[in-house]
């Protein structure tokens, strides 16, 4: 058949690509690294920023939008941060196109900029080289901005979704009279992607502290969540960052206290992107294709008619008709109905099943003369008859059984292959026979990082909130530390 | 008064930029040609945003993502399509910096790429490279698609929010099998473009086609909604074009016809952009700021608290926010309380005309003791005393007055401005005596438009769809033609 899939345990990269691919979420553009999204990913990318969008608005935030375009001197005033992306960056050097003498379109080299501009690969220079003329007084701080925008970041190696040299993301930035409110504020945002992505997605994360290698070029330290692929990888999920006065002081930007001294603001930024939906997919998504958490999924229930006869297709669409004219007064609810001609419902079942519609409701003549219908569940495969004068208050109760038992399956796994190991010997073999997550005592210099990372391909994930506490000897130096630190190969 | 502004017939342009910084609509970024879009004026795109995406949800169109960079391979395929943006266009030519010897931060050598990619002027190019997998039969007909993107037009002479390099908009692409489907649609989609002109931004507009002088680089037409500035001039507002089968020739996209036979399908464009939010003020703001009209303002009503005494603040407060609860039943209205200390009524009263605030009320402790308050037009300055417990119902009623009011007003300055002209000669003394729109039947060539636009600066603006009919002579060539065509000088 020509829409199956490979099977995770055969080959969990094409896997991925198998789902996005039939489940017409995104597909290659044919632009180096640059997906295209399709309608079907677009979607839930959109109920993604909805909701997102509301969260931030509730915690005070405002929207914004900066240029695309970064002038090199911008991006150069902080030399950590320059140097952390300066070797992945798409850089506009001219300004217009012309007409070879053969007919050719070629760039015009008369048309070169004075200074070349940098696209945006996250946009503290650009952003902080505007507050300037927005901080003068104690009075304007907090300052409190997101925007919603494209970013580039030039990737060798790319993946749909999980990086891209095109992306769509977020991010915060904001401004603050103290250490203390920033802290605060990086806290906050932590905390509400901690919630998005566990109550919206499905997704459980750990979140923690970045280690200092993992940590963002120029911030004062980094939060971070992180989840657990089928693959037992990490993948950095939303990460909020504690800028200090990094970027102030770069950008010569103070304020009056209301003492009436010149102080540097303290400044955050965080953010997600369209990782996201990759994430989801990874964590979710089965051999059978994508698994969509109803809570984000574009469309929770898919009506599928059965019948042989005119009369009984009359009948049967009739009645989903009804329906859908009744499931209008379910809030945050979308119902379809598949009257797709000339194709069988199993092949509906099985279209339906790949772009991981969670909830399936079956409708055929047998069904109406018992004034009941078949649902079946996305996740677990399991069917409910359901009579058809109880479906409103059932099918929110189901979808909401759907949403839980996804985090709690994930939830399940992750606990299953987050192991504790006491050596770096010990790690080094657990971690090729079990992958997973490592939480280990940690007190190495960021060589040791690095070292551990070229022998082991495994990274410092996160400093894990929850894990913190009792004292125990470092699995790679014997030091005595406090810190546990997860380790784990990650995408 | 620092918050002063131009007034408008002092310095038309002058007064246009005060507004926008006065009201904290936009500002420079420094970035050539580019402007950073504040929250006050963001807020206004994201309630465009919200309004036309459900209008073009409603006409059965989706959203999806396509990349920004466009490798010049693609843009080059449409012949006059990259003769039209080819001159505006910013160029990636690398993609790393690098460091000098001397520490300067600066394009590396050695990363350009083997093909250099264009900032999407427009998607044309890309999306209909994409629709070669997505079209294959008369099914997948018709293609509706749209995109919320950034956009590059590297523009010499830049004005914030009418004409600025990097600019925010929507675009339209659709694909359909016959000529006639794809004109239905390129109708459609001017047709809200009116409806959400008039409708929601009280902006009155003529719609029409365009010239051939006018129409989009590779359009078979171009169908536009033009608006009047108060300096009278024309602003081109939205456009439809009906695109032929221009790109799925250039991109060789066919379908299946239920025939069997290959066919190429048709295709239309239309977009919207950030200009609206210029226009907008261009119609309706005058010497005292920025006027927003109610259906697109992100606030509605703005409360100025007034008291001297502490107990007078503490009873004028708590009943705005005992207003501020009641309000909460009133759909899409938003309810702003200024509690601003140590900044006097007078001071909020002019901050909040100035920011284009469609109604104000006032409260202070007379108006307590009379059970009322006052509301104040923005529109008007119209001062009307209400009973506390009838604003509910008349705070709706009076925002729709407003909306009415302003539409209205507009409309018949545009009608007012609007002329017609029998003779060239005619014309080029009326124009300079009085600007407006000049309506004259037209039936000259390409190069006529040109010589006119030359020697009067005044272009073909749109054919209007409402002045056809009886024949007439035409204004430049004395030939008899049944066509009447705007000229205008535009922005």
């Amino acid at each position: 058949m020509a829409d199956k899939i490979t099977k995770r345990d055969e080959d969990y990269s094409r896997w991925y690509l198998d789902i996005i691919d039939k489940a017409r979420l995104a597909e290659d553009s044919g632009v180096k690294g640059c997906m295209v999204i399709r309608p079907e990913g677009y979607a839930i990318w959109e109920k993604m920023q909805q909701t997102l969008d509301k969260m931030f608005k509730d915690t005070g935030h405002v929207n914004a939008y900066f240029p695309m375009f970064i002038p090199v001197s911008y991006f150069s005033k902080e030399a950590e941060h320059v140097a952390g992306f300066a070797k992945e960056c798409a850089v506009v050097t001219h300004h217009r196109l012309m007409t070879t003498s053969d007919g050719k379109i070629t760039v015009d080299p008369d048309a070169e900029l004075t200074e070349p501009l940098v696209v945006r690969p996250t946009s503290e220079t650009i952003i902080w080289n505007t507050y300037k003329n927005w901080i003068q007084s104690y009075r304007d701080l907090p300052l409190l901005i997101n925007q919603w925008a494209n970013i580039c970041r030039w990737e060798m190696r790319t993946r749909p979704f999980l990086r891209t040299t095109e992306f769509l993301w977020q991010e915060g930035h904001t401004a603050h009279a103290t250490y203390e409110e920033a802290e605060a504020e990086a806290s906050q945002m932590l905390g509400v992607y901690k919630a998005f992505l566990e109550d919206y997605l499905a997704v459980p994360v750990f979140d923690g502290q970045k280690t200092e290698n993992e940590k963002f070029p120029g911030a004062d330290h980094t939060y971070t969540v992180e989840t657990m692929t089928q693959d037992r990888r990490a993948i950095q999920v939303g990460t909020s960052h504690h800028l200090g006065t990094t970027f102030s002081k770069a950008f010569d930007v103070t304020y009056q206290s209301s003492q009436g001294t010149l102080e540097y603001p303290f400044a955050t930024s965080w953010g997600v992107t369209t990782r996201l939906i990759g994430a989801m997919i990874m964590v979710h998504s089965d051999d059978q294709g994508f698994v969509c958490p109803p809570r984000i999924a574009p469309i929770q229930v898919v009506a599928v008619p059965i019948y042989k006869k005119d009369e009984e297709k009359d009948d049967v669409i009739s009645t989903l008709k009804g329906l859908r004219e009744r499931f209008k007064t379910l809030d945050q609810f979308s119902f379809k109905i598949d009257e797709r001609e000339s194709l069988s419902p199993g092949f509906k079942f099985n279209d339906w099943e790949l772009k991981g519609i969670p909830l399936r409701l079956e409708l055929g003549p047998k069904d109406l003369a018992n004034k009941s219908c078949v649902l079946a569940r996305r996740d677990t495969g399991e069917k409910i008859s359901v009579p058809l004068d109880q479906l409103e208050e059932r099918i929110p109760v189901i979808l909401e059984s759907i949403q839980t038992t996804l985090f709690k399956k994930a939830q399940a796994f992750q606990q299953q292959n987050t192991y504790s190991v006491e050596t770096y010997e010990e790690f080094k073999i657990s971690l090729e026979e079990k992958p997973g997550f490592y939480s280990v005592y940690f007190a190495g210099t960021t060589d040791d990082e690095d070292k551990i990372k070229e022998e082991t391909k495994a990274t410092g994930r996160c400093i894990p909130f929850a894990l913190q506490g009792e004292a125990g000897k470092c699995f790679y130096t014997g030091k005595e530390t406090a810190q546990r630190v997860i380790f784990a190969k990650a995408y």
